[in-house]
């Protein structure tokens, strides 16, 4: 059974100031261009009085286009303030994974991205490693080898820009990236940067969290996915799970526990990512999960 | 923190055909009547073609009262073929609970309830056993013992219909009551009666789930609330969870621990329906859990 | 079903440097006198090199007293240089629980007490707020008030000593108590002075913690039973757990879906600990579950 | 990380009716001749008056062979009616994998073993379709297609015995392998062909499991991870999970969540069944999971 839709869609994501009549404006506008809600979300944050919408358009009977859609909804974007975008979910998202010498998350990316689950275009992976070149290229992928010398990282990253900005991407994968992302990449990709972090955020954030949580002696370890800011793991949530641990457990078993947590965890996140289900405000997400 | 809101608030609940324009209707139905939503979810299944749809409106500012905004509705629904209610929530729901021997499902409805999770009135418990008298009548709710012989039922179901008649009760909530419900009293409280199943349906339907689980060797045991039907144990089902179990756990060590899905599985299934969550189709819900 | 065992039993608990021989020589010791085991646990932290065991034994057809079998044990534990205790389980210990203004925790330890779940004495609950008395004094068990004024608590935790002296405690359980204990009372308890903190450690220490996690936009909350040490909330850790909650969630949400992890979670701790299921070293535990 | 023990361990896996003094007996055996326990457990089952142990021994400095060690644990063995054996983890079991058309199952497998997270050697892979060849040979692991006609499944069966006899296969893994397995297959391989079901057993048995999961409307949709007996999902479980799942999953969305859920627990299953973790009796398993 395939994950693509037997409809033509486009996603409309909306942020704004909460008001009265904003649900209805926004449905009466697509209403009135024969657009049928296939899935609609919303959510007011009472506290910050924000109103946060997804909706997910069949546009199979759409009296206009979506550009003209698009040039039309503007009026109404301005009477709300909003921070609003239409995706044509036709058009497939360019997606970049960044990998190092684990391979664990992007097998799992690959194999999701091979049978559909994922659907984008994965235009390239980038590493510092070699190692996982022959899987990549196994999928049809480009494999690009970029090593990043400690002593200076910046042609390294000066490379890796370079590559992204040439493949046009909407998006970048950290899938185990072992390297700390420069800002001018992070505030060029900022909510479009996603990384996998090893731990239960906002526990032992930096290096080595398995060591760090085998030493405090939790009984759960976890992952999280998040956009990558400036600030090393302290950057906008998108999912995270834990999976339990016992005293019997070594140090590897935690590596190994936490490498199916870290898996189920970035693909989440990229899932949601890539279906606009995630809407960052502040260095806090909504997310319209199914 | 309390529970309740700080705004005056009712719910509009809606279940009918799909058609484009329903969402657009209602809201601006809502918003021309200054209704301001609060949490507004909505489903559309495609296969069976069929919208559900759950507001919770802030009327503090609403223009007309509750009782001619149901009045204006109704032209509305007409159209488009609606089942619906709008629920005034200054009005506590009026729930009774029934009980045998088990304390547990009852001790938790209880302690949520006094301490305003659970909002409503447990107008009563009627038990076919006289051990829980105590802990209700400590609650300050009436206590009616309602023996069950084998022999012959009939009478004391009499006796259960006109005391949950009486008390004008809304819901009634089956927690861990070990008799069999006879038809007409299914019939009369459909969707509003409640149920706890002592194991993941549908496993182990009928008597003795966890010692079907232990024979069986599962390695997972859990719980089903569900809206109780003629058919023993194949209702709509509200909301199920399990605990992992292992081969060291006696028959003992499962009821033990399945007391703990059955207490949390109950509590949120009736939460859920108290606050208008639940809409059944069918054989299933919708449950639009937060 | 009961939870109290139909066997008489003993429970032997060792700690020592790793060697060659340590389960042979105990069992040994056991099998010469007759004792039978019912559960076995042993575990080997091959890091630290250092041995682990739980050994609970049917003494019903044991060939010594219990106490003549703690005296031949002693050569047996000097030669590996063993901690070690044998607890006879027909000895139901003594737990003074300490809360404060919330009942949930309480609560749930009453009923789990109250219906065998949790085999031992509740000899006392001390409070700093009037509000739990009732309850506490249902269920048959005395009530102290000792209120903690801001300004100087010594007075305050000199009678809180007292009293728990005064019970000869084996074990002292904050149900949610929202003072910090003072030194001389960690120590003179440690090991068995057993807290619930409402966070996942080490994420969110000291005070709010579910004020810090609705900001941080974490998307699991839990909680932690750990041993109280002078460091707050730096303890051995004895169990954790999680629940899932969204956006959707508001600060009062997260302190109800909080408040069912935090119940199981100091119940599963407090239990473990009662039946000699947790032995501490450093700041970790070995947790031989069931 | 490697999953490889720095030690060279034999694994002593022992079930025999309850007696006084057995793990004496074994771990004295065991210490005399200079074996020491890197991990042990044992469990007894009490109802049934069964003991159950496995026992991971660190062989190095071993007094006997191991093959020495055999011949001498016979006489014990005898003595307590012992069902027993000694695996040398030094050689690698063979693994044949079957599969259809699914992937997921069949990757997450290659991939686990690949990374040496599962230790063995995978011989061969079997399958009724085509379409994964390439990347399991890509693995370097072989591929025999083996077409199963509808009509006439004989020939096929008999080709598939072949084999996995030829191979000399420890254990056969059913990876959403889409056929049933001919009665004197299972009886061959009787407590070493592992199948992965797609449904929480006994929940949803026989063909088309998330279909009728979803019209149950159930609201956590699982997977079990057993060996096959003749009679179809009916054999000894190993291994479960679950994944919550709503209103708003359609068919396909079960279908790709749920397979998550199978790939872990056949891994899961299967590295359980590999370290000899799994003692069946009867129809149920005790799993010493770590």
């Amino acid at each position: 059974m395939s994950e693509l839709s037997t409809f033509t869609t486009a996603t409309l994501v909306i942020s704004c100031p909460d008001k009265v009549g904003i649900v209805a404006a926004v449905s009466n506008f697509v209403a009135q261009r024969q657009g049928s809600l296939i899935e609609s979300n919303h959510h007011t944050d009472i506290e910050q009085g924000w109103f946060f919408m997804r909706n997910e358009i069949n546009v199979d009977a759409l009296s206009v286009t979506l550009d003209k859609f698009r040039e039309e909804f503007e009026a109404l974007a301005l009477e709300f303030d909003m921070v609003w975008h239409v995706r044509d979910n036709q058009v497939l998202q360019k997606v970049v994974i960044m990998a190092s010498h684990a391979s664990h998350c992007l097998a799992d990316l690959l194999h999701r991205w091979k049978s559909d689950e994922l659907v984008c275009d994965i235009v390239c992976v980038i590493s510092n490693h070699e190692n996982l070149r022959g899987m990549v290229e196994w999928h049809g992928i480009p494999f690009h080898y970029v090593p990043v010398p400690k002593q200076d990282k910046t042609e390294a990253f000066a490379k890796v820009s370079d590559i992204v900005a040439r493949h046009n991407a909407d998006c970048v994968v950290l899938a185990r990236y072992m390297q700390i992302i420069p800002p001018d990449l992070c505030s060029a990709y900022a909510g479009r940067l996603i990384n996998i972090h090893h731990s239960f955020l906002p526990s032992f954030m930096g290096a080595n969290p398995y060591r760090k949580a085998y030493d405090r002696g939790v009984k759960l370890i976890g992952a999280t996915s998040h956009y990558v800011t400036e600030d090393l793991d302290e950057g906008p949530i998108i999912d995270q799970d834990v999976v339990r641990v016992s005293h019997s457990c070594t140090g590897d078993d935690l590596v190994r526990l936490g490498r199916d947590v870290e898996k189920t965890v970035l693909a989440r996140g990229l899932r949601y990512h890539l279906q606009d289900r995630v809407i960052v405000r502040g260095n806090k997400t909504v997310v319209f999960s199914q």
